[in-house]
């Protein structure tokens, strides 16, 4: 294929009227597909309603050491839970907390304590002038909207294949005190897919923080979302690598089950150094008298163990990866060597990030929208909403059907050219 | 029987000998029952647990509109949720929102969100230099440690039988701009089972605040926990008075199944104004992408509707109500003009109050500790943990059986009047 940037005035308007054409064509499809958020698809739900069948009137709901779930107590979850969301992400069950039905619930509430009652001690940040956050770019809009909500100032950091710009992070955690944290998204990266390297996990767990009460919010999210059978990309566990570098406080991981069992109805922990889950405990014994543990011992009786995810996550594979690939197939047959995009191909996760050429993302998404696909806001991944570029899309294949994914991502690409091709004219003149 | 008061030195002498002996013989007993927390007996949750019938692996999990309660989605609660908890509380539904699984997470949100955010407008509380709460005193020991975590000044207030002190709150409310919240219990209080009376209601509704931000907590913990068949104590509904005096968005109401269903896995409501409401939504968007939905969808299909929670609660009813009489019956057979105790006779709630001769309260519950009978902290009733007489003790007859809550109140009264005693004595030093 020839590079759009190479084409002639003349062929660049010939290739306009022809993708006008077929987009009207597509237009009057009359599509109506959301490929916008991170959402479970129904198949993918209809696989875990064995849960169901785990309780009935004549359960024993006691856990293993015999607490009876149904009453008051066990404020950090059940022993039974910790262990299996420890497994999860590869830590002890004394670094573990399990709460209720989502994780990023405990990051706002992790964030909120922050500003009201300070990290073990120190100055609570609604006190200070300033308190920022470093943002890897693209990344999670949910993130950024929490800190954004308390006034925290957000600054942008590059992502690559392996992590964050580990140089700038390095550089802005040790010289400025008002940097308090930073969002990570380690395994299967919203939206890129991208996993860090060691290297940047080892770098993470060796940061000398210019504050004493900066924090890595580690989100792993995707933990066991793999695609592919061979096990997936592996992430080193980063509790164990802050001890080892001496920062053993340095990192509050948060992990869930609602891309496993059910989206809003899973169970989900926060896992920390002993010293972090104490303070954190002392709010949450104000917060509840406890979490949902029914939900808690359903899913233990339900998944037993990490053997009992993985061969659940194997099933969710299986409907996920005709999914992502016919979107891959697409890209790649459509925009190969045209030069007006670039995509990633992941190997877990929920998402596909796209670049377009700059200034283009908006209008992609908006032409896209016109003819029935809605997909994630342009800008979206980025603080403030802001894409300095206009250049990232997030793609989200998992709650169509894998033709409703192809027929979208179809009109996708249609509008990607369509729209490259009016920049490229509107360049010439 | 002659007031303790009445009695010669030589005769509270002789009472003391023969009151030590019968406490050394209780002590011998080895008791070890608890009676400190509002906690369902387990018979009590075992009533419910047809609840775990409603799905199988074969349910449909769609709500009456047609949502999928597996998926994400639907952040303020599924319609029915919502109409079944405007029932309990006599609302409309559009004033409701269903959240998770405590009601006191709600009221923690609602007051961490007035430090952080403001209420509708105003200035965030951590902006200003003072912010107090009234509380209606005894009354809530989770209330006051929410209020003391945000470093927001308590002041008491006396509670009677119809209420709280109006003629304090009123003139507190109306001329103090720092006061900005009270914590109520209005039926069935805590600890004294007392329901506000229709005129208290009215003049809490009609209150001219000093501040803009002045809100009334009000934890409808008890709506339907009556213990006598009657229909029980009436509350007036407080949104609807509030809205008739010119104060629509005055009041925040909490509630929940927790004693209704189960301890810990029970749905929550946050119930107001629509202001208010949509206040709340824009920071829960935040929080959560949703609550656990399955578990609303639970609770309706299983209780349907207010017939259905009214039938449940008549069954809890059987069972509190001997163990409250337990409790009422030796107070009566051995207190009853004895001039050293006065306690409150609940048709309602989870708790009777106690209140001792001045100066008596710790004593007595370290006294029924070190017999087996453990009991709420002394003092766990006020604010800062300080009872100013040290009078008051909080009786949760709930979890122990009837002949348990017999036996305790039996060793209790030993220790009011062996208490009372000493402390007699030692004033005619």
């Amino acid at each position: 294929m020839k590079e759009y940037q190479e084409l002639s005035r003349e062929e660049l308007s010939a290739l306009h009227a022809k993708l006008s054409g077929e987009y009207e064509e597509a237009k009057a499809k009359g599509l109506s597909l959301n490929m916008s958020r991170g959402k479970p698809a129904v198949s993918q739900l209809d696989m875990a309603m064995d849960i169901f069948d785990v309780f009935d009137s004549s359960s024993d709901m006691r856990t293993e050491s015999g607490v009876d779930t149904r009453n008051y107590g066990e404020l950090t979850g059940i022993p039974e839970a910790k262990r299996l969301m420890a497994e999860m992400v590869g830590v002890k069950a004394e670094n573990v907390i399990v709460c209720g039905n989502a994780s990023l619930t405990i990051m706002f509430d992790t964030v909120s304590r922050s500003m009201t009652h300070g990290v073990l001690g120190s100055t609570p940040w609604c006190k200070l002038d300033k308190v920022k956050f470093l943002c890897p770019v693209p990344g999670y809009d949910r993130h950024f909207a929490i800190t954004q909500h308390f006034g925290i100032e957000m600054i942008n950091v590059e992502m690559t294949p392996q992590g964050p710009d580990m140089d700038m992070v390095e550089k802005l955690v040790s010289t400025d005190a008002s940097v308090k944290g930073i969002w990570c998204v380690p395994k299967y990266s919203n939206p890129q897919g991208y996993t860090y390297s060691d290297e940047t996990v080892r770098r993470f767990a060796n940061l000398k923080p210019a504050a004493e009460d900066f924090r890595i919010y580690w989100d792993n999210a995707y933990a066991i979302h793999d695609l592919y059978e061979d096990g997936g990309d592996s992430l080193l566990e980063i509790l164990g690598e802050c001890e080892k570098a001496g920062n053993p406080d340095m990192v509050y991981e948060f992990a869930s089950t609602s891309k496993v069992s059910f989206a809003g109805s899973g169970i989900a922990a926060l896992i920390s150094s002993r010293a972090n889950l104490e303070q954190m405990q002392k709010t949450m014994t104000l917060q509840t008298i406890g979490y949902d543990k029914i939900n808690q011992l359903r899913h233990v009786r339900y998944f037993k163990n990490m053997d009992g995810l993985r061969a659940h996550m194997m099933k969710h594979a299986a409907l996920m990866r005709p999914k992502f690939e016919a979107v891959l197939t697409v890209l790649e047959r459509e925009l190969a060597g045209a030069g007006i995009g670039t995509w990633t191909k992941p190997r877990g996760g929920y998402f596909i990030s796209f670049d377009a050429m700059e200034g283009c993302a908006k209008a992609i998404v908006e032409k896209c929208k016109e003819a029935g696909v809605v997909l994630t806001g342009a800008g979206a991944t980025f603080p403030y909403g802001k894409d300095p570029k206009d250049s990232n899309i997030r793609i989200a294949p998992s709650f169509p059907t894998q033709e409703e994914m192809a027929q979208a991502t179809d009109l996708f690409v249609l509008c990607v050219k369509l729209v490259s091709v009016e920049k490229l004219l509107s360049q010439k003149d």
